[in-house]
This record gives structure tokens, sequence and C-alpha cells, in this order.
């Protein structure tokens, strides 16, 4: 750690060049090359990224499926590093902290903040949809190196790059001890899965999940429902390697969408006893899925959680009759957890060996092969690739 | 009471012959005419109904609205009366004791009643789409006296009836000093409103709350929601009588969504310091409505409850993203209550003046005038109309 202070030492107050992979419009292959990154503003917060990973949600607005399509950008969400340097006004980060960037903000301050019932942030709101900065809503810190030309943020946090600027309620400070080869995937996939299971689901012990979409997100959820005693889990999905995948994080079944004779809902019914599921989880975005899951909870009183980012130009149809035996309909973001006082909690965990996060972990790459690891997840052959920043 | 067990000692074995309202077909006034009520089978309990009231449910099935259409048929499901004879396996039941049809089946043995998790009931469930009874799922107990010709059940209650048949899981036995005038109110709309409030939605202490049409249903759930300590209860209707009723109810804001410069969802956004409410309830079936009502709930975490019934022909459509944040749509039968464990109860807290159901009562009439009293409620010129039956 002091070797690394000392090699930012002379970095501060400048402009950092360094490598970034750019998306300049959808669906291409993003540009890996030299980038600005301006020095933060007071209540900022600059970034050595060290690790990092790809979650299907930078794929979604990679491919354009927001509503917003905003472009040049740096994606990426799911990243851990150090602190290089702080501005002005932040009092409890300094040079040298081990962070996790947090796109599940929490300022601590705004309405919904304060609320305290929900893990909403303005801040995170504000990001959703915006490539400036939450602080001035009008500027980025990152601007192409060879012609200045400023390049959108993505989710206050922009983990594509070997540096980043974050706004304070984007930045979760960490234990010491973690490794950020791991802990970098706290940055969204497995929160997301576990805390869906614990904080909106609230699976209980005794009880029958079925989860669809079996990527880390997925599995994830499989883990938190275990955790929690689900006696019955489900696995779907349309890949057989991943329900074989699934067997080893605790599913009790499996069942691929390809080829069945019959409506997924009513082969989940039978295997229920004429039930349905307690709780059923999305974990693929698609409409077709997202209805399924609904439809094979159990009607009298079955919770059923999206969790997949569906294409902003689709809609879902159904009839208010489907919840009316006292069902509920429900989603929610980053399993419920707060990005910045309860992601330290999950990150000693791991720390202490209680949370496991290398069975996620199917692939290593420098980051300078990025593209790869995109299409890696695209094409469902991993679970998360960890990108090694310094190659 | 000894008067009236005399008055029926005769009729016990018998075929009975009484004044019905017979729906024929669709969208067509109430036929009163005389049918023959059959004794009770086994597990059935015959009842001399005194008193009930009309349910928008009841007119939702007058009209054809459901996907079953079933006629010709007996509808009611908000009435009390007085046991006339019972089936040889009833215990519990013997002629003479004040009782409440339960639509809201409870036979305390299927999968989902001992399940525990909900209210709903395999009786419920057979009863809500067929016009048989439940007992052998082929017969009715009511045919026309002129001619023999079967006529179907309803809910398992069918109280348009002077005599009725049920079974016994759709019979809630209740206090002896109930006013059978009163408490038949119970069968249906108070509890459905109160219940809503806590039991599915769980409305809190010092919450905002949005009630979406303000007959009987919607009142109730603004009783149980002031009951419960909601701080702000907003009352929408598109009727300006039914909003200033709703002052005397507890209403703190008004809401007439005819000519309504911008989306009700925006206004009910700003009176909320932009946040939306913590709990909404659509007590209409509107499509729009439905749709607003779950708009205007807080999309950090609040609940939206479905307790009106939609036209079976029409959808609604949404993207997942409305409930990205945390939002819960629900919805519910009967309050969540439990027809024969818990609602007696509500009658005990009615002898007791707890609840007060006079307010709901905005006319009376003989039985005989029965479509009158449809008119009054198809019309909205009333809450409840409590009908006489022995006039
Ligand atoms: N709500 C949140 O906070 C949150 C956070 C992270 C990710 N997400 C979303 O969760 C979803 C999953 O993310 P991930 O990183 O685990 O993705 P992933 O691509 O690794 O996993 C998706 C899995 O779903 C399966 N699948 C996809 N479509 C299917 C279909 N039609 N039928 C059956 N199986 C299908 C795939 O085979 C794959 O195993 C994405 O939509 C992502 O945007 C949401
Ligand atoms: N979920 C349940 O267990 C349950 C039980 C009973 C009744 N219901 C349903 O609840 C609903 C209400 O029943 P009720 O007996 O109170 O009916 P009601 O007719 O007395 O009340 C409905 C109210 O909604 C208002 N309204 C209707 N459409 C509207 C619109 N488009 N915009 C604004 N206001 C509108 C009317 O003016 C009226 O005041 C019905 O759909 C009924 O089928 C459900
Ligand atoms: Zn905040
Ligand atoms: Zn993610
Ligand atoms: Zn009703
Ligand atoms: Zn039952």
């Amino acid at each position: 750690m002091a070797n690394l202070s000392a090699s930012l030492a002379s970095t501060a107050d400048d402009v950092i060049t360094c490598k970034a992979a750019v998306a300049y419009e959808p669906n291409k292959p993003l540009t890996l090359e030299e980038i600005h990154v301006a020095p933060p503003e007071p209540s900022e917060v600059r970034i050595k990224i060290t690790n990092g990973a790809i979650c299907q949600t930078d794929l979604y607005y990679l491919k354009g499926k927001d509503a917003d399509k905003i472009f040049p950008r740096i994606f990426g969400h799911e990243g851990a590093g150090v602190v290089e340097s702080v501005g002005s006004d932040i009092k409890n980060l300094k040079r040298g902290d081990k962070v996790i960037p947090a796109w599940m903000a929490e300022c601590k301050k705004c309405p919904k903040c304060l609320r305290g019932k929900s893990n909403i942030c303005d801040t995170l709101v504000y990001n959703w949809s915006n490539g400036f900065m939450p602080s001035d809503k009008k500027t980025t810190r990152f601007s192409k190196a060879s012609n200045g030309m400023p390049i959108n943020h993505f989710f206050g946090t922009s983990t594509f790059s070997q540096y980043t600027v974050c706004d304070e309620a984007c930045v979760a400070k960490i234990n010491p001890e973690a490794d950020l080869s791991k802990v970098c995937l706290l940055g969204c996939g497995v929160p997301t899965g576990i805390g869906s299971a614990w904080n909106i689901a609230k699976v209980t012990p005794g009880s029958s999940v079925a989860v669809f979409g079996l990527g880390t997100i997925g599995l994830s959820v499989v883990e938190g429902a275990k955790v929690a005693g689900a006696s019955m889990i489900i696995g779907i999905d349309r890949d057989d390697h991943k329900l074989k995948q699934g067997l080893e994080w605790g599913l009790t079944d499996t069942l691929n969408t390809c080829g069945l004779a019959k409506p997924i809902e009513a082969i989940i019914k039978e295997m229920t006893d004429d039930q349905g599921v307690d709780f059923s989880f999305d974990c693929t975005g698609n409409p077709g899925v997202i209805y399924s899951a609904m439809e094979c909870a159990n009607p009298a009183g079955g919770v059923a959680v999206i969790l997949g980012l569906m294409d902003s130009s689709k809609e879902i149809s159904f009839h208010p009759s489907k919840l009316l035996w006292g069902k509920s309909w429900t989603s929610g973001l980053f399993g419920g957890f707060k990005g910045r006082s309860q992601l330290p909690d999950l990150v000693d965990k791991c720390v202490e060996g209680v949370i496991n996060l290398d069975h996620y972990i199917t692939h290593k790459m420098p980051f300078s092969e990025i593209n790869k690891a995109v299409e890696l997840l695209e094409k469902g052959e991993c679970l998360r690739c960890v990108m090694d920043y310094d190659r």
C-alpha cells in the first residue's frame, strides 16, 4: 500500500492520462484508447481501478436497449480500486484507501436516503439516465486524449477505465485487508442476487424457489436462497452447462426451457404439488421469461421478483387477476442493499470467508482484452471474467 | 330467536319454496320469482337470509365481465341470516345459529388452508368460476319452481335468495348478539377495505395513502388506513359527492379525476414532495385507474394494491422499470381475512362498537325491490343498500 501511495504521489492535482475502453456507438466493440481524467471536484474522488468485471447490465446499455442511448460513454460498474486523490470537501476518504465504486449511490442526505425506506438515492436516479457528474449535472471528467472530446460517465462508476472519478455518494470505503481482485465482484452481481433473496423476496426457511437465468445474478440468488433455508431451489436456463454448474450452487432441480412440451409454469406447478413456488426470480430480462416467472409463483401469496433489465422498447401485458389471490410482483436494485452503509459489511464477510466469491470467477484477463471478456459474457460462456487493470 | 326456530321447524328436510332474484342473462334486470331450495347435503348448511346488500362485484358478474358468464344464476355475496337446517356431517352449526355466508371460503383442510400463508382456499377457487356446489361439483340446490330448471350458485353464497345453501367452508358462525341488518355488510365490502389496509398493504403510522374509487371498498380502505395511523389519505373519484362524503371517513385531501390538466400521478407526486404515496389502492377495477394507482405509489418501495375487478377481456401493459426501485404491485381478496376464523372477530368488533357500519348504509329497501338497489349502485348513488328479506 505504501508503495502504491508513493507511486500515485505525483498525480494528485493533475489531469491523468490512462487507458480506457470507450463505447462510441451501440453494438460496436469498445475502443481501447488513451483518455484524460480530470482531477476530482470538491465532492468527488478519483480512483485507480485495479480490478473489474462485466455485468450483463453493461451490455444492455452497450446494445442501446435503454431509453437514453448516451454515447460516447465509458461503461463498467463492477470494479474495485484505490483512492488516488480526493476533492476538497471529502472527509472520510483519503489517498490509498481501498474502495468499491458503488453505482448503488447513497448520498445520505437526499429525501430518499433520509426517508430510509429503500436503498434508492437521488444520485442514483440522476446517474441512471445521465452521463454527466451529479455534482454539476453538466460536465464530465473524461475526455479523449487526442482531441479533448468529452466522454460520458455511466452509473456514477465507469470502471472500464484505469482511472475514474466518482461522486462521494458512489464510493464505498472497504476493509484494507480485502483482495481487490475478488471483492470487485461485490460492485454489482453477487450482492444483487444474494440481497434479492434476503432483502427483497425475504426467502423463508423450508420454502420453494424458482430462479430463471443462471448467470452471476441468478446463481447468487440461489446462494442467498440456500443460506436463507429454502428447501427446493429450481434453476431454469436455456443452457445445459449453466444448469449443471448451478447444481454446485445448491439447485435441487433443473429445467431447460428449450423444447419443453408444455409451458414452464405448468411444469413448475406440477413439481410443487399444484401450488407454484413461494418465491420466483427473473434473472434474464427477457419479457416472456419475466411473465413465466410471475406465473409460476404461488397465486396464493407467492412473491415474484424481476431482476433482469428488459429492453425499454417492450412492455409486458397481464391481467390483474394474476395477482388477485395475493401474489406480489416486485423488483429492486442491488438486492436492496445500500451502496455505502452496507457494501462494506459484505466485503468483511468475504474477508472472513463467509461469502465465497471464487466460484463466480470463471475467467481472468488483462484489461487490454476487455472486448474478449465482453464476447464471453455475450455468448454465455462465463460467469464473471475478472480483469487486471495493470495489464 | 325461539320464535324464528319455531317458524322454521317444519321445513328441515323439505324442499323450501321461496323468492329469489334470478339472473337469466347478462345486463338484464333480475327476475324475482319462486324457486325451490333443496335440503343441504351432508357437508352443507341451509340458511334463511334475513338481510343483504349488493357489492359492485355482483354487477361485474351480472354484466358478464368475467370469463365464465354462467347463467341462470343467483348472485349475492354480502348477506347474513340464520341456519335453517344442517347436513348430517355438520358438527359446529345448528338450526337457529346466526351466520354470515362467507364467499371467502375456508375449508381448513385443503393444501392452501393447511399451508396457512394466505386466506385462499380450494373451495373458493372452485366457487370462483363454477355454479355448482363444491361438495359434488355437479349439482345445484336451486331450481326454478315452475319448471324445475336448475339455477347456478354464485361464490358459494348466492344471497339474493330468501334461502340459500352453502358448503360448510362458506359459513361463518357469528355472535348471537349481532344485528344482522348491519353485520350483513361484513360479508364482503367493509372487511375487504379495512383488511387491505391492515393485512395486504400493511399501512404504517405516518404514511401517505391514495385511494382510487370511494365506494364501500374505497371508504373502508380509508377507515383502515386511518386506524393504522396514516397521516395523509388522498381520496380520488370522478364523483364530487363521493369525495365530499369521503371527508367524513378521514380523507385529508381529495382529487376529482374529471378535467385534470395533467396526469393524476403527476399531481400526487407534487402533493407528496416529489416522492409518491407510500400506499395506493385501486377500488374501481378500471384499467387506466389501476395503472395510475400503480404509478402514483413511491417508486422507492411504495406498495400498490389492486382491489377492483377488471373486465376479463382487457389487459394492462407496463414496463418492469416501473417496479425497479423496489415498488410492489399486489392484490388480494377479502382484505386478506380468513372467512371463518377471522370474520367472527370482526362481528364482535361491531357488537362492541369498535367498527361502525352505520355510515356505509345509505339506503334500506325490501328485498322485493332489489332491481332498484342494483340501479342505485350502478349509478353510484349509494354505498350500501341493506335489504330486508322478509319484505
Ligand atoms: N436489478 C439489479 O440490480 C441488477 C443488477 C445486475 C444485473 N441485473 C440484470 O440481471 C440480468 C442477469 O445478469 P447476469 O450478469 O447474471 O447475466 P448473464 O448473461 O451472465 O446471465 C443470464 C443467464 O440467463 C440465461 N437466459 C437468458 N435468456 C434466457 C431465456 N430466454 N430463457 C432461459 N434462459 C435465459 C442465460 O443462458 C444466462 O445463463 C441482466 O438482465 C442484468 O441486466 C440487474
Ligand atoms: N378484492 C376484493 O376482495 C373485492 C371485494 C369487493 C369488491 N371488489 C371490487 O372493488 C371495486 C369497488 O367495489 P364497490 O362495491 O366499492 O363499488 P362502488 O361502485 O360502490 O364504488 C366504486 C367507486 O369508484 C368510482 N369510480 C369508478 N370508476 C372510476 C374512474 N374511472 N375514475 C374515478 N372514479 C371511478 C365510482 O365513482 C365509485 O365511487 C369493484 O371493482 C369490486 O368488484 C373487490
Ligand atoms: Zn441520497
Ligand atoms: Zn450489474
Ligand atoms: Zn363484494
Ligand atoms: Zn381450504
